[in-house]
């Protein structure tokens, strides 16, 4: 057999060839942007002129600190076409961290979007491995008081628009991203050709999100998390329209781009999409063409999925994923078996955040490490392997160890259905262990969350005296929610717990708001240290 | 990231584990037998301590000599479990043409159907390297006249049911498979595990059939044939129910199978089709769930395609591929794009035969090796490359260099249109040269068999003192067609062509029936020593 390797610039190169008249749209501050694939491709070889001659090399990571836009695709292309690596930071990030990051991965180079270049400032004097900024959007660059700095379109203007494609493996590294590092330092995912297009293959699948050429794809997910979920790969092997929302997310930004551009897929992490359907019953309207949403990052409560449903004719999909386990999105996907089901146990499937695709594998262990029945159940930790999985962390050696024996041990506890579906029960770290018995601390929100008026719910444990661990959920209600009191909120939930797995009225706290951490989950390290 | 390697056991794996009640459906003598992937998982097991038993060893070659059934599905998964090759020989061919075959893959041994194992015997003495003939669904295997021979029901009777399975590389080879031979002595291709989990992940994409784990797929195509065009991988991937027909081919036993296995899916050489339809028109009802038809080995008959939409809503689709390009099936699929064009402009794809997966390039060439433009006019060789083709021949170097500059040379005459879909317009060594300029031989028959009253036509050149070659047709008129003259069908056909590309009313000649090749084709070899 022919030996054809697995690399990012065969998209690249089946996009030019097949799909060079599909459009990449924009939202930029000046208006949309838009240019096909064709003007794509070549800007794409003028960039990697560029990064030639700044002296980027093969195995070189060359930083991202920018929003979703087509100079990001370009680079998410240029940089790998070259052999070197794309990492992509989170602009969410607190400077320490930051600092940390490019100090591990060893930057070469930072493009950053003006309007977020102020937060590198700090890192000034403090990044040696990094020869130059270069800015992109930008009137005057040096007024970033970034140095040494240069503008993206003056590089670009000034570079010839053939390249040479040099010859990669597709073991070769591609991506880099870190993980946003809820305990201890981030960890870098070095990604490899392969995995990036193999989970494209996958993630065109029919029994998976029935992505099609016809789609159009808002990529609300941002960039610098885990490669954007793999759309702007999938978009260019597919000739799919990519939609990149720039800086503007707010719901009347998403709502407008939804109708404007014929939005058929798109999506996000939960609180974006309770947010657009706040904005939706306010302001009326309908959502145009979308069909159907991958929700990622956190559980969503099966009223959000219901009413998307109901009213819009949307169909909300979890997934499951992981920064190692890029892209995220194993979606649970109604095969035309489950289909055949009566209404009443579909929906009940909706409870269920994800299957498994070909070329991956999930077990589900004890303590011990025993593997445990497939029954809805029996709960367990997740553990996974497969073509899109990392092996080790980048420049990490001791948080590698965690892969010893070939399996991801993800830290989240599920149960698995007799189909193959699981279901996400907690992280293993956000069980509470009550008088010796588990209470999940995931089944508590979302049945708090279904409580009229409540528009968020966090549980978290706090220490006891007798049992060890109680409940303690944070609440946020909606703005025009009637007078609720924590009385109120356990007798909704009472019929779905055993007595001792509900929060007394004391632990049931009212706050304006949930801290959420730069990924847009619920931050539970805060409000595990307000307990 | 994880070095998961893409191997045909994680397929069977994956069926184990998520489709274990899925049924696996074969049409015996004796009736219908069932059982499912878990059975079938058991039974492979089994058959791999059965052929551990016979002395089997990684890289040894394993003949079978059957009809499409369960047996011969477990010995697809079995022999490349064990880092064995699966070598299928095409039950169609003559005894000189196995014998050269079985010697050149050095056979170990030979699994057959009872009813074919009288074909064999012809060849006993001449093939040292097989040490056994394992007989399958024999009252007596003895009586077949082969030795020293096996009953496989007794052997896997005896068998244990745990199995061990081997680490296996992705690039180890799995299955072996040999050109029908139309030039030369046939040439072995031996397909990578790798290859054909990458085929399935390409063919189970939307932008292609639409499988699914809720397709039932009636697999015409033998199994002898390109690994039965992927079907018995495929399923097991996505968990669809595979049904298989055994011996019984004939159009009211198909249509039956279609209509009480509740078939959606089907393939076949358009010859299948024609019969089915006329036995349809004959004998009245319809196709129940069949959705799609897979066609390839021969260019469809539009009419063949419309009647088929028309009548029974089932959508015909052309597929290109060869041996060399396992599994065959790049079929022109409908994107969205394509869909929201005008109904004509629509129809005028289906003359078209296929589009270009993920993974895979293609290239047109004149005879000098000049690119030439996806203009819809253009015609040369198509050149291809991809995960799923051979780059070389089985224990031939010889005939391996026609692969030395990376690409498959096909030996096929098309064009492409601007989309990137292109058109088999001749075999190149079917051209016809006339007054320096070329005819098409595949569209004389396509116009010809569009004529009422003509079921199938074949047409060759002959040589021509002034013209250098003139075509001749070959007509088979249906039993009820209507009196019918040579120059009925020249006046037909007439506005498609340039009057010199027209064949005389003396080179138009009806006869019974045409020469057709061990897998179902036209044998223009044949049809040429007559003119």
């Amino acid at each position: 057999m022919m030996d054809y390797q697995l690399t990012l610039p065969t998209l690249l190169e089946r996009a030019r060839r097949w799909f060079p008249e599909q459009q990449i749209v924009s939202n930029l501050p000046e208006g949309i942007h838009r240019y096909t694939f064709r003007d794509f491709y070549g800007r794409v070889c003028r960039l990697m002129n560029v990064l030639r001659g700044l002296g980027v090399r093969p195995g070189d990571r060359v930083a991202t600190f920018a929003w979703n836009h087509f100079r990001h695709m370009e680079l998410y292309y240029a940089v790998p076409a070259l052999g070197a690596v794309l990492h992509t930071l989170n602009i969410r990030l607190a400077p320490q961290q930051l600092e940390y990051i490019v100090n591990n991965a060893e930057d070469t180079t930072i493009f950053a979007d003006a309007d977020l270049a102020p937060q590198l400032v700090p890192l000034l004097g403090r990044i040696p491995s990094v020869q130059s900024f270069v800015i992109m959007g930008a009137a005057d660059p040096a007024a970033t008081g970034l140095a040494p700095v240069l503008d993206y379109e003056t590089l670009m203007a000034d570079a010839a628009e053939d390249a040479e494609f040099p010859e990669i493996g597709e073991r070769e590294a591609c991506m880099l991203c870190y993980t946003s590092g809820t305990t201890g330092n981030p960890k870098g995912v070095l990604y490899s050709h392969r995995s990036q297009v193999l989970q494209c293959l996958i993630g065109g699948m029919t029994d998976n999100f029935q992505f099609t050429e016809g789609d159009v794809m808002l990529a609300i997910a941002p960039m610098f998390h885990v490669n954007g979920w793999g759309i702007p790969f999938l978009c260019a092997m597919l000739g799919a329209r990519p939609v990149l929302p720039g800086a503007t997310l707010d719901s009347a930004t998403l709502v407008r781009l939804i109708r404007e551009e014929g939005v058929t897929f798109t999506n996000g992490v939960p609180t974006i999409w309770t947010g657009v359907l706040d904005y939706l019953r306010e302001h009326g309207g309908d959502l145009g063409r979308l069909e159907r949403v991958l929700i990622g990052g956190a559980p969503v409560p099966l009223e959000l999925i219901d009413a998307y449903r109901r009213d819009y004719g949307v169909a909300l999909r979890q997934a499951w994923g992981m920064t190692e386990t890029a892209p995220p999105g194993r979606p649970l996907v109604y095969t035309r078996s489950m289909q055949a089901l009566p209404e009443a146990e579909k929906l009940a499937f909706l409870r269920k955040s994800a299957t498994v695709g070909p070329c991956e594998e999930i077990k589900v262990v004890d303590e011990l490490g025993v593997e445990l029945p497939w029954d809805d159940t029996a709960m367990g930790e997740l553990l996974v392997r497969g073509v899109g999985m990392a092996a080790g962390y980048f420049n990490n050696p001791e948080a590698s160890q965690a892969f010893a024996d070939g399996w991801l041990h993800t830290g989240d506890v599920v149960s698995v259905d007799p189909h193959g579906n699981y279901r996400i029960r907690d992280r293993a770290k956000d069980l509470i262990k009550s008088g010796g018995e588990w209470i999940s601390s995931v089944a508590l929100e979302n049945a708090i969350m279904s409580c009229a008026g409540v528009a968020e719910a966090a549980v978290v444990a706090r220490p006891d005296h007798r049992w060890d661990e109680r409940p303690v959920a944070f609440v946020v209600l909606r703005g025009d929610a009637a007078p609720t009191e924590p009385e109120d909120i356990i007798a909704h939930i009472a019929p779905e717990f055993a007595k001792w797995q509900l929060p007394g009225p004391e632990d049931i706290r009212f706050v304006e708001a949930l801290p959420k951490t730069s990924v847009g989950k619920f931050d539970k390290k805060v409000l595990r240290t307000q307990v």
